[in-house]
C-alpha cells in the first residue's frame, strides 16, 4: 500500500501534511514528502485524510461482547451476581470464540489493531484473533478462591500449555501473557507461584489493581498493604507488568510502579460507567510511568471507540482534579497508541516510523467536525468521531476497509454472536 | 418520506421493530406496523436501521466554531483572556454567519435537529439557521459590565428588534430567545429590566447558572443570594427559562427550578473539559425538573457529538455520585429529545408521534458495535457512535443524507469557515 498526499502523525506526534507513506510486507519502507522511486501495490488517495498509528487496546475482556447491555443500571452486586456471573457460567468456548470475533471486528472499526485480553476459554480467543489479522495479548484469568494448591490449579496449567502452543504465533501478532485476576480472587501462594513462573517466561504480567475504593480497603485490611504493594511483594511486578485500573493507588503504589517499570492501564469509561471513580492519569504521566489505555469489557463500556475512550480520560481527569491543563491532547494520543504498544511489549509498534510494523490507521479528516484546524491533534482527541476511522491496517494488512472488513465475514460474525447469546439466555 | 420496515424508538421510548412511518410535508402522518393505503414520494428502506426523534440542543454558541481546538490546555482566565476574547474582539457578521454555518453541519451529522443558540451578530446566525433548514431558538445575550442604564443599552435594543424581525419566521423553525448572560455580567436592574420585557413575549429566558463554584460563591457573596435566587427575584423564571449549567445549584435552587417550571440544561462535556465540575443530574431528574442536555460550544468541547454527550452525562453522573444505578438509559434519551423540544418551547417536537413535526433521524444499527441487543435504548446511549447517524429531517426536510447534506453546499461552508478564521487570526 502507498498512501499519497495524506497528512500524518508521526512518530514525534507531529503532524505533516501532504506526506507519502509506503508499506512493505508488514513494516513501513518509507516515509517523505515525496512519491518513492519505485512502487508496486494498491495507492491510497490520501487527500482530506490523517494517517497514524493504530490504537493498543490495553485491557480488555472481549469474549464479554455477548452482555453487551445486559443488566444497565444495576449496583456493582446485582450487575455481578444477577446478571454476569450467571452469564458466564453458560459459556462455552464457541460463544467465547463468537463473542471475542465481534469485538476484533467492532475493534477494526475503532481503529484497534491490538488488544490485551483477559479471559478463560483462552484457545477459542487465540483461533479466533489468529483467524481474522488482529494482534492480542492473550492471558488466562487466574482466580484461586478456594486455596488450591497452585501447583494444582487448572488455570495455571492451561496458562502454561496457551504459552506453549500460541505465544509468538501468527507471526509474533499473538501473544500470551500471565494474569492474576487481582489480589481478591486469590491467595499469596497463588500469586507468588504465578509470579515465580512467570520469571522465565517473556511475558507480560496482566492484573486488576485497585479498581474500586473498597477493594484497594479491604487488601489493606487484610494484608496491611495496598494491592501494588502486595502484588510487588508477590513478585508480580519483576516481569513487565500492566497493572489495570489503579483508580485509588497511591502516591507510594505510583512509585513502585515507577521503579519497576509497571505500566497502568487506565480504564475512564468503564471506570465511571460502574461508579467506580476517576484516575487522576495526569499524576501517573507527570511521574513518568508508561499510560495505556483500556476499553475493559464491553459489557461495561459498551462500545470499543477508542476515540472517545481518549477524551474522556482526558475531560475525566480534568474534571476530576478541576484543572483544565491536566492530560494534553499528545499525552492522551501517546496513551493510545505508544503507551499500549509497550505495555504489549511490542518494541516495534506504535509509531509512525521507518521499519516499525505497519499498524495504521486512516481517518477522515474532511468531515465539518474536524474544521478548522487550528491544532489537528487537538481536533483528533476532542472533535472526532470514533467512527471517522476509514482504514485499518494490522502488520500491513487491511483488515477494514470504510465498512468492510476484507479478513472477516462480518454477517456471519454478526448473527453467530447473536446466536451464542440467545442460546445462553435460553440456558438461564 | 415513507420509512418501511425500520426499528422505530416511539413517544414513550419504547422499541417498535419492522414498522412503517409516514411523513406529510412537515409533520408525522402515519406509524404502523403495515404498509399506509396510498404513499407517494421517497421510500426509505429502513432494514438494519432506527428511526427516532432528533436531538435538540439545548445551550449553544455556535460561532464559536471558529475556535474549536483554540488554546486547548489552558486555564479559565487564560483561555479567555489570551485566546477567547482577543478572538471574539475581531468578530464580525460574516465570520459569524460562516461559523454558524459550520456548526449547522456539524449538527446534521450529528442528528441535531434544533438548537437554543446564544450569542452575538444575531442577525447572522438567523440568516444561517434559516438558509440550511435548521431549527433554532437565537438569543441575543446581554451583558451590562459598566452599569448602563438597561433602557439605553444597544444589545437590548437588538434584542427587541431581532424578536420583532425574526420570531417565528422560517414557518416556526426560528424561534427568538431573551438571554440575560449571567448574574455576574450584569447589574440587577438590567436584570429586573429584560425580566420586564420579556414578561410581554412569546419567549424562553436563557441564562448561565452556577456554571463554576467560583461564580456560585461570588454571587452569594454580592447578593447574600444563589445565582438561581437572585435571578427568581429579578423575575427572570416568571416566563419559561433555560438555566444552563447548574453544576453547583443547591437542593433550594431546584426546587426554584421546580417550582417556576425552569428547564435545567447540563452541558456535560463542556463543564468537564473546563474542569468546572459534574453535575448531579440525576437528582435534577428525580426531582421533575425537566432537564435538557447542551454542547456548550465547539470551543470548550469540542465537538456536536449528541450521543457521545448522552453517554458522558450518564456516566459522569455515575462517577460523581459513586452510584451506578444514576441516570437510566431512558432519562438520557429523554433529556436529547424531548427535554430539549420542551426547553425550547416546541411543544409539537421531541418525539415520534402522529400529528408531531417530522424532525427525524435514522441510525445505522448493523454496524458490529450495537450487537447483541439486549435492549436497544442501552445500545443506543453507550454502544453507538455519534456518526453512526446515517439520515437528519428537520419539518419534513432531509438534511443529512450519508454524508450530503441536501441543504447546504458543504465545501463552501468550510471553506468559508476556514476563510474566517485564518482572517481574524491575522488580525490578531
Amino acid at each position: 500500500m502507498l498512501f499519497t498526499d495524506i497528512t500524518v502523525l508521526d512518530e514525534n506526534l507531529k503532524v505533516r501534511e501532504n506526506c507519502y507513506v509506503a508499506v512493505d510486507k508488514d513494516r513501513i519502507s518509507y516515509i517523505g514528502d515525496t512519491m518513492p522511486d519505485e512502487y508496486n501495490g494498491r495507492v491510497y488517495d490520501g487527500s482530506g485524510k490523517l494517517l497514524m498509528s493504530g490504537f493498543y487496546n490495553a485491557h480488555a475482556h472481549s469474549p464479554m461482547a455477548l452482555m453487551r447491555g445486559y443488566g444497565e443500571n444495576l449496583n456493582l452486586q446485582d450487575w455481578l451476581n444477577k446478571r454476569i456471573f450467571p452469564f458466564e457460567d453458560k459459556l462455552d468456548g464457541e460463544a467465547v470464540y463468537n463473542g471475542t470475533m465481534l469485538c476484533m471486528a467492532e475493534s477494526f472499526r475503532y481503529g484497534i489493531v491490538s488488544t490485551s485480553d483477559m479471559y478463560y476459554f483462552c484457545e477459542d480467543m487465540a483461533r479466533a484473533v489468529l483467524e481474522c489479522g488482529a494482534k492480542a495479548n492473550i492471558s488466562r484469568s487466574i482466580v484461586n478462591f478456594a486455596g488450591i494448591d497452585p501447583g494444582k490449579l487448572p488455570s495455571m496449567k492451561e496458562a502454561e500449555e496457551l504459552y506453549g502452543r500460541f505465544h509468538n504465533t501468527g507471526a509474533g501478532r499473538l501473544k500470551i501473557d500471565m494474569s492474576l485476576h487481582a489480589e481478591y480472587t486469590s491467595d499469596f501462594a497463588t500469586a507468588c507461584a504465578l509470579a515465580d513462573f512467570a520469571r522465565s517466561l517473556d511475558t507480560v504480567n496482566h492484573i486488576h489493581v485497585s479498581e474500586t475504593a473498597g477493594e484497594h480497603r479491604e487488601c489493606i485490611e487484610r494484608h496491611g498493604l495496598t494491592p501494588a504493594a502486595y502484588l510487588a511483594k508477590a513478585g508480580l511486578f519483576d516481569r513487565p507488568a500492566i497493572a489495570a485500573h489503579c483508580v485509588y493507588s497511591t502516591d507510594e503504589d505510583l512509585d513502585i510502579f515507577k521503579t519497576k517499570g509497571v505500566t497502568v492501564t487506565t480504564n475512564p469509561v468503564s471506570n465511571m460507567k460502574l461508579a467506580s471513580g476517576i484516575c487522576n492519569v495526569d499524576k501517573i504521566i507527570k511521574r513518568g510511568i508508561n499510560l495505556a489505555i483500556g476499553t475493559d469489557s464491553v459489557a461495561s463500556n459498551n462500545s470499543l471507540n477508542f476515540i472517545e475512550e481518549m477524551k474522556i480520560m482526558a475531560i475525566g481527569c480534568k474534571a476530576t482534579t478541576l484543572n483544565p491543563e491536566a492530560v494534553t491532547p499528545e499525552d492522551a494520543v501517546r496513551a493510545a497508541t505508544l503507551g499500549g504498544a509497550k505495555a504489549q511489549g511490542r518494541k516495534d509498534c506504535g509509531a509512525l516510523k521507518v521499519g516499525n510494523k505497519a499498524d495504521l490507521i486512516v481517518l477522515d479528516v474532511s468531515v465539518p467536525n474536524m474544521y478548522p484546524v487550528h491544532n489537528m491533534v487537538n481536533n483528533l482527541v476532542y472533535s472526532a468521531s470514533g467512527s471517522d476511522v476509514l482504514l485499518t491496517m494490522i502488520d500491513g494488512q487491511v483488515v477494514y476497509d470504510n465498512g468492510e472488513y476484507p479478513t472477516i465475514d462480518i454477517e456471519k460474525v454478526i448473527s453467530n454472536a447473536n446466536k451464542s447469546t440467545k442460546e445462553i439466555l435460553k440456558r438461564l
